[in-house]
């Protein structure tokens, strides 16, 4: 390379850490002679069977490059146009991936407002209706984020609500599980206990925010729905043609823990960020730090300062909240400085 | 990792080839700390930077995954959906897309049947009317491939003559640039020659297919067209959270002339893979062999048994004729080898 | 015919309503050897100069079938895939069109809660923002309905104050107007005051619902949004051949006042009805009696008996709220056997 | 009506003609007191009835405003978006409806050159291939015009032919039946005989050209394809709100052999129109003229000469071919007439 980058590692996204070392050298392994392209190669096959080995054989998974295609695609897969997605307000669907479900789908997004980023039955109950109305966009899809969006977590029983809700309404439940290894150690839980167990139709499993590269993957836990998926993942401009290298990662991810290395490790730096915090004056966490988000309400005239020292996310301005990320990078004394930078800051 | 993989060389795409070592060093290069992720970083900045040294300042670039996103998003983003959109029958976004133009751009196709995959002005001229009469799609675009999926290159004035014919006509001229740098090398000119200074208003700029390992651009000549893009990129589910990783492949794909190096080899090793089997019975070669793709009508019977030595596709089973690609890292001794087993089975 | 048909008048809607004699008569006035198909013939013509003579020369105006149609395409026409639309939760455009604003547009719809149906700049801030961020769908209009679909109205400050907001934020301002003669005469304002003199960029302009058999107009008064509109129309499937019936009906309907007669009626026999049945024990009118429609609290236990009088819709089951919708052609004997029947079945 | 409007019989389209007396007639008898609106009437019961009489219980009929409509939603009930409709490249469906039917299925259109319009197994088996290559939209309905839009018929037994071979290909058989009545008079054949019977899946069924104001039919011969198309409909923009009146047409066209009285008529016109020009010098039949349309080359300095006195359309400007349609209300004084004109122009 021709120039040096200056890097800081900071608490503004998991999605701004860099690759783990394992990851990078699974590519080099990975990296000889020629492959079958598009998916039809011998580290693809060994990368869909290590899911099976985590989900069980009756599953279809496919490989995709990026988390909102994971969800837009798995969505599109579950949905007709004329359907309807209930979803929380705070869903990355709904707010992070720029109408691409609308876009993608045809259908209908239906939001509730939420205090802690997690669907209930009751909270969605309002939208599950209208059934068999021709002017009405029918509800085919609960979808929910585990973690979700706020850093919480879904226990298996409230998702087991939601799922046997969805059935019984002929509806499919959907996870959004873009930081589904984070919520693994955090409910210590193997994965397949708390979406395939629990009543989950579709998953987004991601790796991207955990240290790999690039590549999310998408789950179908009946495989009668992935009948023809292989062509919506085409249409879809997600079909990688040089795949081999989206599946060692994922190869080296769910090998050995590394997964459950790095979002263990993650999740503690942001339990112990909100321990260093907790203390400082007019500093309130607002969400249950379940995984490796906290959510805060700062004195907002001090806000550009911290993020001058640490750029970071402002996620409510009308309450001076803010959000800051913990990775699978960060490390204590990465913590203990922004602590005391936002101590110092306060106490001035 | 926890196996081998066994690969082998092949020429059946130059899509089955691995990385380049220089693309892989350069990933590790930038593997540092945190990055803002989306593209808001210094090494998206700087491979910018590289295309605008390569194009002139007044472009627009964008980096996506793959081709095909690369060909969809840049004609989404000059149609609209009741816009037509003129191609060979042959071309990449007619027969390998999965329909993603019409299903993304909502636009129609006119296809035309041409001898060696390339347009004139005289072949698309029957396409080029019904401008202001509401029934018909209005022509918006015409799509060239180059080099074309037969093998062949256009001069600079045949780009020139499609160029001024759109221009007239309101229309905008699109070149898909899968293979760009064995275009460039072939024709033996600068890539600004026969895109931007040909009239080409929308490039899909690839590196895939020469050693990189995922990452393809689309430039904008025309800043205007592009004014909104980032939304269309965003919401094609084409982009890519850990950009950097894109952008260093560009840097040292662009940089001490890479691309230059591994095209050039790929066309060599076409052309000596020409001339090795020209003179075996029953071999024709069907396409002027201007880079790194082979064309050949071979006897029907053989095709299986060379097959199970080297895969490849066949591209015309009417006519039993055959594709075989040279890639980056194809040697000497695989032509060498390929021609022989060839030889060996035609005079068995 | 072969057989007959037995009709009652009922409130269920004023869709129900038959068409009104002068408009079938002006069916039958244009029925008279051939007229250019599509639009170019003169009945059409003149139904625009009508339509020119009402809101001016600048605009432009487009006969579709139906009102979802003229929402959908008038929507289209100011959107793109990656905007937003922001309209009140109740609005036809959220509840009533199957998602077809979502499919047509790709666009996202955000939703407010209102308590009468009327957004205000309050109630819309929280989605206005995130301009320029890749993430968020990009707001571009805020859509309201004259009369709203809770029989409310908008006095033309609060519709220039929603379109000045629009406008400051570089948005647009859409309008429904599926019953705006119901809306011009309680307002007793020409059409043009509190639609393009008041700031509405587009306007779906109703004539079913009061009479007509079918047809809907698209007002643009910006014509530069207009610009490519006829091709939307044909490719959103409404253009419609034999255009002149469209056309003959529209100019029945704004000649000689018929628009006025036939909504001010409505109106009349709405608040008659209102009057009726307002001192009758358990009936709360919840909503201000504006146009035509009534909302109405009941006891939920005499619905099934009432409607199996007069069918009509509950309209939120969770309070037993009911609507009952006047038409052009509701007899005032109607309202006394209806306001009779409904006392009778309270007071037993 | 405030003016006059002068309309002359010609020979441009079967659209240009008015509505018949009967149909008038019939959108006065069921214009009484209410009806439920959006199809859920008497009147549209006793129309789908005598669609079940026609065709057998057996079916799903659903009534749409225009036949641009019947084709793009019939074909949207059976595609995905990752398929490929095959038609004629004259099809109405590729040239005369601005794209809808790619725009609203997002499926491909492959078309194919042929001499009077109509498929046959041999012409497009080219495309029938492909199947789970996951590149390729996949190949899923065969889309033919009965009559075809140049004028011809297929032979049940040419329709039989299309339907197996659809059929044995995992494929469905849609008509596009515009013009239907006028097939069914020629072939002297009962609806059914050459569409259900002969393997046809979806039909368009047309009423607007023969003498309806509007008013199409889509019929599905296999009701599990038409599952959820309420749905579709309405978010297609197509479910007519007073439906009663586009089931009356159909129920009077239906009834008494109007829609055969009127498309005999026309039938008879243009075979005495060809016949009339027939032995005029320079003018050449193109097309056998199987029912109400006729292609001619014609002497190109004159046909403006002529449009001035008729107005019709250019089919192909580059062999100065016309079209010349006749019309449900065409007489023989017309064409005597216009044969006179046309000799008299010729022989100057």
């Amino acid at each position: 390379m021709e120039f040096e980058f200056n890097f800081n590692r900071g608490f503004a996204s998991d999605n701004n850490s860099g690759v783990h070392p394992t990851i990078l050298n699974a590519l080099a392994q990975v990296n000889n002679q020629h492959a079958l392209a598009y998916g039809d190669d011998a580290v693809t096959q060994k990368a869909e069977d290590v899911f099976k080995s985590i989900f069980g054989a009756d599953i279809e998974v496919f490989f995709v490059f990026i988390g909102s295609a994971a969800n837009v695609l798995g969505l599109k897969a579950i949905t007709n146009s004329y359907n309807a997605i209930i979803c929380a307000d705070t869903a990355h669907i709904n707010v992070d991936e720029c109408g691409a479900p609308e876009r993608f789908t045809g259908a209908k997004l239906l939001t509730v407002s939420t205090p802690n980023g997690k669907l209930t039955v009751d909270l969605i109950k309002k939208h599950v209706h209208g059934f068999g109305v021709q002017h009405h966009s029918q509800p085919k899809v609960i979808s929910i984020s585990q973690p979700t969006e706020l850093g919480t977590l879904y226990s298996i029983d409230e998702v087991k609500a939601l799922a046997n809700f969805a059935h019984q309404n002929g509806m499919l439940l959907h996870m959004d599980g873009a930081r589904i290894a984070n919520a693994a150690v955090a409910l210590n839980q193997p994965f397949k206990a708390f979406t395939k167990d629990a009543g989950v139709d579709v998953l987004s499993f991601g790796g991207t925010k955990n240290g790999m590269m690039y590549g999310e993957a998408i789950v179908f836990f009946n495989k009668e729905l992935a009948t023809d998926f292989m062509y919506t993942r085409k249409q879809g401009l997600q079909l990688a043609s040089k795949m081999r290298y989206i599946s060692a990662q994922f190869i080296a991810y769910l090998s050995n823990n590394l997964w459950a290395q790095t979002a263990g490790h993650a999740n503690r730096m942001a339990k112990l960020l909100a321990q260093k915090v907790a203390d400082i004056p007019g500093i309130t966490i607002t969400q249950s730090v379940d995984v490796n988000g906290i959510f805060a309400i700062m004195p907002a005239e001090l806000i550009p300062a911290l993020q001058k020292e640490y750029f970071f996310y402002e996620w409510d301005e009308s309450r001076s909240e803010v959000r800051w990320m913990a990775s699978w990078d960060t490390t204590e004394e990465d913590i203990e400085r922004f602590a005391a930078t936002l101590r110092k800051l306060v106490l001035q």
